[in-house]
């Protein structure tokens, strides 16, 4: 009878654990976790302080396994990608203090915390002690130099500068001036990042001790291509939330919609309307988002943005589909937005570096040449596209799959002819006079020809690669693109 | 052995239980709950009749709990605010008579059904009974005088009419109209509110026998601001669907985004591009959504609408973080839409009060002053904004709230410089008789000035203040507001 | 104490099979499933070659049935409609062999795949071996016959023809040229579907042996009004995702959104903001989605688009509250869009039959004249009109059904009157030669007129027959129906 019992228990917390309750602190101590004494003295305080994120951290796998643990896994199930782990960090569970106390020599926002010291701010740097191969993967990405490839690219910062200036009114005459940081902190940056820099100190009254705190320049920011006060690049809490560092949050589209948004990067809102997000949205909670490897079929049914760009996939065999890669754009041998025209990936995450023939920072000049030296080659583009031909063929037919890419080919090509009418009919106005080509993105015709390659081409061509027909037709698209076109010539004709 | 099945037997009622069955009739008969003749009445038809209605109503609390044991339980859990509920209705579950019968004498639509006097609406003040903190809040706030905001406003009221009003052709000129009461109750009133009055009366036949119903105008309607039969103004099935009256569909974002959406009011949209929409967006299936008071950290991890402006938030301590408040207004000491410009909230619910220094019905003047006295002061802003930052600071640090709130306050200046720019071109178009502003609202170049504050402006002080970085730039935002201006000045120097 | 393990490795079980995990195919085996020898063939290689298609299909209730059970059970619950399936069908769960083999001789897209007889396509007349009802529903409606009503429409095609043709410039005038395949193939034709013909064959090295393949045409598409190599219309996999051919995917409103949203034909964007919408995305994963029949309030607490349009409801004592149909229009009395103004439902699906009184193929004439003769009569609109009322009463009260119709009667006549009056002022620039009414389709006006019915009617019109109202205030609806007429006369008055 007392097995029963026994039984019965089992299975409640069985239940309990499956229902999505978190560990309390309280429970851990009871299961003799091996929490830092650092780390606990953290907890005391913060469970008052801010009780949310200790909640959130203690609902998430960094508050319930240790590094060593976490080696000890297989290959492919090993989330720890660091071949060794420094000794003192191995056999706790990773908490507040062993996150926010790393490298501290070299964080500037670092001070002095009731005796410890932390640094306000934990960089790819500080988590690429357990994760490094991430970190190294990701540091080579377009991602990691977001900031830079606007800021170091006079002709994108110029149009960074242009949209978020702000316009006052003299004489009837708009004045423009450059945006202000806090402009370009809240919309460009606010996805590519700042560069937070401590400018000074600033004492905080607590109810224990004044604090001496960093004051931190162009703070909080999450985007991608943060600068941080140790000089790494990146934030990995753009994808993984803080204080759970969620895997299953990271693997859903929902976050890659924090900055990928029509109209200009429209990869959620094609993704929602194509086959695919129709079956993510109905069968997502009866799917396993945080198991590793992820088992095409099992685990999930139809692919996410992780799947096809960053997952590392196997089949039911346990056999490897796709190897995990924190470059995002490691399988992709075309890149459809971010200019004028589609064009082969860029080999430097710097983009910010290409020449092209007209000497000018972009992938091809403005009647389409592309910067060729700068970009991969056609044996580097064939690899990558038969590394996702191979993500797609674990669920289509080798003809689909072959279809389906002839398709995206065909699109690509016209969404850059419609540009270059585009363009050609500005270039047109530039040249007759109409309007003035020293700042490409300050006129109202300009407005209009920059919407049909930042939204409309990228709309038709995102359509197509993730097969969002409405997208493709009157959502932007060839409706739009259309539209655009009649639009520029019926008020150049008016002007002419 | 027996007591083995027995554990097994409540494990499948356990299981069949969070399976999120509803209980049927049939079982609340077998566990006796309290409900009185009349609703048991009500149930024998309804159930065939309109048997949506009475399902819903099972699977919610009304049906489980009696106001007495509501009564019972602490301060903070209490969901019943009346200090006394009366004895009648105290015993009995929350049933169909308890609510349709209440206040007779002063509903309109008060009408014999089968020798019950039941009322066709309940209102505010019938939910007041068990309910009146809530009922008090809210009718102080602008959501209770919505309708009369719109409607006892001139400036608004052009514009509704403006906007609804059916336009014909008469030998090539735009004959107007002002709108319809139905385009009206289509658009702005669906969320605003109608008027609701019994103009007459219908006989209905029914299998039983000929019903003698109220004939109701501008019905249906579940408007915010709602005027009812009884003189009451609201709907309180506005957030809290009929009949389960679910806490959990009122406090989830889909609620408000009913009525706050872009283009014009972004709350929901901004959120869902957000960290906060994403990790709700994922993860809201394994929080709790029903338990009050609701613990930051543990029943929800990322704030929805509900937690930062009307819950009742609590820590894990028990610690009251932010009262409960069903004036939605109440924690906000900035108002970022509704008029062109940013202001103080204003100190009435009536905002058809208001008179600016131009003696206008406006929070500000068309340059920006604002009509001081109707809004909150220094110090009533301060301590509204304090409680808010308390809320952040359950999850975050004082720097990043502080910096947070810096952004929000730069940036809610700068949009309003834009929509300045704006409005300065307009008023030379007006100015040099381009156009007529005898209606400001109805002309093309108006209709583009329009959109500068009504939808780019409040795109952008939404982005800032939830965090949504596109409507910040691309979506709206910063883009729109520059490219109308452009635009603007472009159809102004073509008409010149 | 055995009996107590027993019991606890049952619930072992249930849990995993209520926790989503799929049957693997070592499962089926141990259960005896009984699998076609060949369709065991077609796993063994499949698991590995296609290994997601093979989850996905083990999920689905084909897997887990044969048609033979399916046929024993009651006829409300029965999903196999054909009164017979032939013998060899009977009794093997429904597999890969048992659908791709079918009616071989008439599909054109049949080979020779290691010694079996394989159609590339399954088609509906595949799919009506089991489902005939479905198949025959689906076969009269417009859906069916989407692909037709775009081609064989000279209006449409026109239409078609004139958005998706690529654009170049030829000193600068703009060269138009007709849409390629690709680009209808992409936009209009990913939702009405494309003609797949077998335009010869193709040599496929696989690890096995070389497979010669047949080559398709405008493949692949998903398309409701596909045409297959075997004759047949439609893709069941259109709504039915393959392979587990889920109900509840069908069921919820995801799947109609691939196809059906803003600007063109906002159902999914409308009913998004709408309460029925707002209480589904709170409570959809507490409903039951694969109930045949579906009970009203009881299975679902709110109204989906299938709920509305095709599925077959019944209330909790198993009346009939409607039937099935899988032609969508149905229980439809009035068609809201794809065309300019409002009209009954045309009686063919095949809507390219139609002639108005100007001899055009269109519903209606551009002053909105019916073209009755094709359109259904009265008594067939009453008749599906209170169909849908029963739906609307199984949860509204008479009163508020009655008052909800009214509204939307009301403001179907204001959109056309919205239309007519941009119309009026087209004819007038297509009389006074300001543009070239040859192709309605391609001018800068002409586009503006285009928005102004088949976005902005179009979504006032969604709005009110589904209550979204930002859909009939600022989201395209009145805000847009008005602006685009001033848009419209204040270009007329330019160029005047």
């Amino acid at each position: 009878m007392k097995r029963t019992i026994l039984y019965f228990s089992y299975l409640i917390t069985f239940l309990i654990a499956i229902s999505g309750t978190s560990f309390t602190m309280k429970q851990m101590n009871t299961l003799n976790s091996p929490v830092s004494s650092e780390t606990e003295a953290c907890l005391d305080c913060h469970s008052v302080v801010t009780p949310g994120i200790v909640e959130d951290w203690s609902s998430g796998i960094h508050a319930r396994i240790t590094p060593a643990e976490s080696l000890a896994k297989s290959d492919l199930e090993k989330k720890v990608s660091s071949p060794k782990v420094p000794e003192e960090l191995k056999n706790k569970i990773v908490g507040c203090y062993e996150c926010h106390s790393l490298n501290t020599a070299k964080h500037a926002d670092s001070f002095d915390h009731f005796d410890y010291k932390i640094n306000v701010i934990v960089s790819p740097s500080d988590c690429a002690v357990c994760h490094s191969d991430e970190m190294e993967q990701f540091s080579v990405s377009k991602k990691a130099h977001a900031l830079d490839n606007l800021r170091k690219n006079p002709i994108y910062s110029t149009l960074v500068a242009t949209i978020t200036g702000l316009k006052t009114m003299d004489k009837g005459k708009i004045r423009e001036s450059e945006g202000s940081e806090n402009a370009k902190n809240e919309s460009c940056y606010a996805c590519h990042g700042t560069e937070v820099k401590v400018t000074g100190t600033m004492t905080l009254e607590t109810d224990m001790a004044d604090l001496e705190l960093p004051v931190l320049s162009n703070w909080p920011n999450q985007g991608v291509g943060r600068i941080n006060p140790d000089g790494s690049r990146g934030a990995c809490s753009a994808c993984h939330p803080r204080h759970s560092f969620s895997i299953e949050i990271a693997r859903k589209p929902d976050t890659c919609s924090q900055c990928h948004l029509e109209p200009d990067v429209p990869a959620w809102n094609v993704f929602r309307e194509s086959k695919h997000g129709n079956i993510f949205h109905s069968k997502q909670t009866q799917w396993n988002w945080s198991r590793v490897p992820w088992t095409v079929g099992k685990d999930f049914k139809s692919p996410t943005c992780a799947a096809c760009h960053n997952s590392l996939l196997i089949d039911q065999e346990g056999t490897v589909i796709a190897e995990r890669s924190h470059d995002f754009g490691a399988r992709l041998w075309i890149r459809i937005f971010g200019l004028i025209f589609s064009h082969p990936q860029p080999k430097d995450g710097r983009t910010y570096l290409i020449k092209n023939q007209d000497g000018l920072p972009l992938p091809t000049t403005f009647s389409g040449k592309r910067a060729d030296g700068y970009l991969i080659e056609k044996n580097e583009q064939d690899l990558r596209r038969t590394q996702m031909e191979q993500i797609c063929t674990s669920c289509h037919s080798t003809l689909w799959t072959r279809g389906f890419f002839r398709k995206f080919d065909a699109t690509t090509a016209e969404a850059d002819k419609m540009v270059l009418a585009a363009t050609s009919l500005l270039q047109e106005a530039w040249e007759k006079g109409m309007i003035d080509n020293k700042n490409p993105f300050d006129e109202h015709l300009e407005h209009i020809w920059i919407e049909q390659w930042l939204f409309s081409a990228n709309c038709l061509r995102y359509a197509s690669a993730m097969s969002g027909p409405d997208f493709a037709g009157f959502k932007y698209g060839w409706w739009k693109l259309n539209k655009t076109l009649q639009e520029l010539r019926f008020y150049m004709n008016q002007n002419h």
